[in-house]
């Protein structure tokens, strides 16, 4: 009698492991269905549920089969159409149904994702998930630009941020110093470049630095604009999603566009003369 | 007469242009061939040749068709097969007779892939060329340790950099300098652990801050180590390719094994009281 107990208990426990679904945290790329991995796709084609970003381009929409469930979460700067909590909810209430759950996300997941939140959900529930990376919209916009974000001449870091401010932290003070030799690359740059421009003169970086802006990388219309530091300001009407790549790297990009510094020449000479037109280790930096 | 030259010399002109290949540089990802982009495997399907570097692993050749001419162009420190001009003397030379060439690199050709020097060389020799980008090692080591490399609470800056000095800079002392919440990740991290833990130490990174290596991202033989910057040296004996990531984001990484710090409570009663384990600013960073 025990035995038979025991073994009723064993299968209830085994029936509902294997009922409860799994959650893929998946990464949809910039924009082209063709840039999705084939992982993505094979878990797109099996998922019951998908609930994605609004930056998740329609062509990436497309590749989901008609038969799955599909649900825009998109937050948007001051219009939430639903919070982050609720989309845990729904993820691990439908993965606890026996559903295989795609939480589909632009670009790559572990970047500028509110990834980590979903993790600790997911973890706290006891739902098995897996994170299917995807290409982010910084080498997606260097591939369109025909450069490199890294060269052993011209840059030897490269550093990711965001200029989105909106529920993030208030001030850039604590800010990463910059090297000379870095590229950034910055998502989600939006309209306040005016900002942006000042804050990376108060990190080290001098007025003639190349500035590059990648508007819907991998997308149809995609468009490339190049300008310096100095007039920065000037890209702020291009249609997103877009990033901002400054560094020397930018000047040997593929653009549609060329932004004319107030003074052109000036940035030609400094790359003719095979110079850094960053400041300098040894000037004082304001911070 | 002449209109029949013309239209000769026009036929020439169209064929010759016709005749002329084209050439890919592709992203080949960190290694599962399930990692490849849709366009990478389309182009993969096409090309007459390909010419790939060490890193490209065997699960991605196999993707390649039996009818396609492979070559191991791979560069290794100081044991350099083939010299990085001879390799673009050999694409342009293959599509300058009308081959559609992929040049195949290990994560994303965009991010220290050499790439500058071909496109240079593309460029100058006429040749039509297209960036498809891949997933990069420090996107796919995250996904396997399950952790973000960005998040609004712990890290606000992704930094890229290499500590790979062969053929290098020889020095570092110009690098980027750290604010508390960025987000490291090292490639090609190789031996020489105990520099790396002294130059970040100097750059204000605190001795407590986590450090997880991943050795072979997206491999079958993939490992995930955690330990703290004091201990980063212990990491040492573990197989290329491998990454290294820094920062607090590696706190809650799942791991495979654990390297306990020389005094372990003190990492826990740092992250327990909810504290950065990082220099603050006002501490004065010695460089």
């Amino acid at each position: 009698m025990v035995v038979l107990f025991r073994v009723i208990g064993f299968r209830n426990v085994a029936l509902r492991w294997t009922l409860t679904g799994k959650v893929y945290l998946v990464g949809a790329g910039p924009g082209s269905a063709k840039l999705l991995t084939l992982r993505a796709l094979e878990v797109l084609e099996s998922a019951d549920v998908v609930f994605h970003d609004d930056l998740v381009s329609d062509e990436v929409l497309e590749m989901i089969p008609a038969r799955t469930a599909v649900f825009n979460v998109g937050k948007r700067c001051g219009v939430k159409k639903i919070t982050q909590e609720d989309i845990q909810r729904k993820m691990i209430s439908a993965a606890q149904n026996g559903q295989t759950v795609v939480r589909l996300k632009g670009g790559d997941p572990v970047i500028f994702g509110r990834t980590r939140e979903e993790i600790r959900a997911l973890r706290d529930a006891n739902i098995e998930f897996e994170i299917v990376p995807g290409i982010t919209a910084a080498t997606a916009a260097a591939a369109g630009a025909e450069i490199p974000l890294t060269d052993r001449d011209q840059s030897a870091t490269l550093v990711i941020e965001s200029n989105h401010r909106c529920g993030g932290r208030p001030s850039h003070a604590r800010r990463t110093k910059l090297a000379g030799d870095a590229t950034l690359v910055f998502y989600m740059p939006g309209r306040d470049l005016a900002n942006l421009k000042q804050e990376l003169g108060k990190r080290g970086l001098h007025e003639n630095t190349p500035c590059l802006m990648v508007s819907q990388a991998a997308r149809p219309k995609q468009k490339i604009v190049r300008t310096c530091l100095r007039d920065l300001s000037s890209f702020a009407a291009l249609p997103a999603p877009s990033v901002v790549i400054v560094g020397a790297v930018a000047s040997e990009a593929r653009v549609d566009e060329w932004i004319m510094p107030v003074d052109a020449t000036e940035v030609v000479d400094v790359y003719e003369a095979g110079e850094s037109p960053v400041a300098s280790e040894t000037q004082p930096i304001a911070l």
